[in-house]
């Protein structure tokens, strides 16, 4: 994880530490940043659909509250997890993708979904269980595939309607029952832009918890074909120079890792390090 | 996928077709393998708790039968899928190892873990949804990491009391929220061995329906530590010279794999291909 923030299933019956509170609109903040003093937090009037303890940030113990609703508290304001990525502390970030994570896992499996009953939460451990189904249910992670399509000092972007204006990025999809990895980012190249690839390499992998994907980043060489653009998924897609490049992804991001690393070796340069 | 199976969303309005069918008994079986009529397997008193149409073997529409409890079929009997990787065609394993995750999903999915009322399938995708709550549930895929720790002519095996008497494997285990695969890795030998390692080299990946994980196989050298098995987890744990090795996991997993291309890159032997 981080040297600053280690996590752990904490007892909620215990007082003390800090919380984070959680909405659908993001986290609470404050001057201070997202961390409350627990005690504090626990007395504003919030619609708490859960609590857990999440781990520890500094040595101290880290709670979350995850609300129903999102509610004003004087002096605070709700910021999306994206935002906290895009600027700030990576530590934090990190802390607040897990919390995320939690709340998301917490949210939605408080029903079985084999027989409908309430689950109900395994005692030090992240897990909903349902007695009569025999099924537990831990936090989802969504493994998914994304790739740099490469040609010399040449390389493959593409935009999605959903990106900022202008932005170019690599290629990305979710795994599918009863694929590999690589058979993934076959099956997502075929049908994002029709381009055939060779030499599959792995580059690195990164958590990625919007909602709670882990992505597995891919170099691959240009083997064939003509890119033709997936309709709705892929507004434009085109083959950049090296040193001519459009508006790329964020620079935490696996997918800006990716550019940033071909382009360094492409031309001798020294090698970025992921975030992670 | 293979050449012979390839997976698609198909309506199950239409008829016609071959069907599997599914219990926790695993999977029907007569003397001409798993591919009944569909017609003739839905004319049997089966106790069907949904149908899915998952695919085309040799070009043929394959459908899925999940069943709420086996039942006796005459000819027939119930095979797991463990022995269906084992032995025999491996296009009709892997036909099974979908159709068994996507019986999974299905069985799993009925309800709404928001809110516990019942989820509708959106049509023609392989996704269920509950419009209040406003939650898509694909099926589910586990990322998890696999390890074969390597010192020179040696490498670290071990045995889960789960395990076959006698068999020693690679190391692996879950990803949690948070992590890369590479923090899996880590975590995870420390926890299972307290063992450090360096030079974390990805090797490939692997569809592993049991119920749902996707595998991602690694080589990591030992850099540290004496081992210390994990309590319930690990009953033994040794370093074996790869020209005494005890008895290993089975050829078509990717366990195995890890095992044969180290032994064969050590001793400059054709490397093995992992099966997929």
């Amino acid at each position: 994880m981080s040297v600053r923030w280690t996590t752990a299933v904490l007892d909620t019956s215990i007082s003390g530490g800090w919380a984070v509170a959680r909405s659908n609109q993001g986290f609470l903040l404050d001057g201070n940043g997202v961390l409350f003093s627990r005690e504090w937090l626990k007395r504003q009037d919030l619609d708490v659909l859960c609590e857990h303890g999440i781990g520890h940030f500094d040595g101290e113990p880290v709670y979350l509250l995850e609300l129903r609703s999102p509610q004003d508290v004087p002096g605070c304001t709700w910021q999306g997890l994206r935002q906290f990525m895009l600027q700030g502390d990576f530590d934090i970030f990190k802390l607040l993708g897990y919390a995320a994570q939690i709340g998301t896992w917490a949210r939605e499996h408080r029903f079985c979904g084999s027989c409908g009953a309430a689950m109900t939460q395994i005692p030090r451990e992240r897990a909903m269980f349902c007695a009569p189904c025999d099924l537990r249910c831990y936090p989802r992670i969504a493994p998914s595939m994304i790739v740099l399509i490469t040609r010399g000092d040449e390389i493959l972007l593409a935009r999605s309607p959903r990106f900022v204006a202008g932005v170019y990025s690599t290629l990305a999809g979710f795994a599918e029952p009863g694929e590999s990895a690589e058979d993934c980012l076959i099956r997502e190249v075929r049908e994002e832009v029709q381009v055939e690839v060779r030499n599959i390499q792995y580059v690195g992998s990164q958590c990625w918890p919007f909602p709670h994907s882990m992505m597995l980043g891919f170099h691959a060489e240009y083997a064939g074909g003509e890119i033709v653009c997936q309709e709705d998924e892929i507004e434009d897609a085109q083959w950049f120079r090296i040193d001519a490049l459009p508006p790329l992804p964020a620079g935490r991001s696996i997918a800006r890792y990716l550019i940033d690393l071909y382009v360094a070796r492409r031309l001798g340069l020294a090698e970025p390090v992921l975030p992670g």
